[in-house]
């Protein structure tokens, strides 16, 4: 299994804009064959921190989702709403 | 639901004594009423950065957790085997 992580900051004013345009991304991907689990998130520690949490079964998986038109179509919106850059952050299951 | 993710920098040379020490941690702390999810995963770009990515019902179960014995005499051995500080950042579910 494969999780990822990823952060963005979001402009202050444009937090539940993102959210709004976030939750079909969440829902048609958590719909796909090759997830496990598939959540919005905000840090504790920052509430313009918003964080996609991804559960996937394998890079294969992955590799489908980063060619659905969900994932092509919403996540340039979700990037124009960021203060900064996205942190992904990818971790390989052990145990 | 609150998500934690638990990133240990370990020393190059204790990666392998850290999975054998925190398997104990995974299994009991798996094993609580008020987990849905614990686990010890690798970073991708840095295979001594472990990290923890758990799952838990609310505050409350991670009140409990942090006082069960398996948290409070393992994790001082697991720090011992870092190079760094722990990285903690915790979320909470918004879908």
């Amino acid at each position: 299994m494969i999780k990822i992580v990823a952060k963005m900051p979001v402009k202050a004013d444009q937090v539940e804009n993102f959210k709004e345009i976030a939750r079909e991304l969440v829902e048609k991907s958590a719909a796909e064959e090759g997830n496990i689990s598939y959540t919005l998130n905000v840090s504790k520690a920052d509430p313009n921190c918003l964080a996609f949490i991804e559960f996937w079964k394998d890079q294969a998986a992955i590799d489908s989702h980063n060619t659905t038109e969900h994932f092509t179509t919403i996540l340039p919106k979700l990037a124009a709403l960021c203060s900064g850059e996205p942190e992904v952050e990818l971790f390989d299951l052990l145990f």
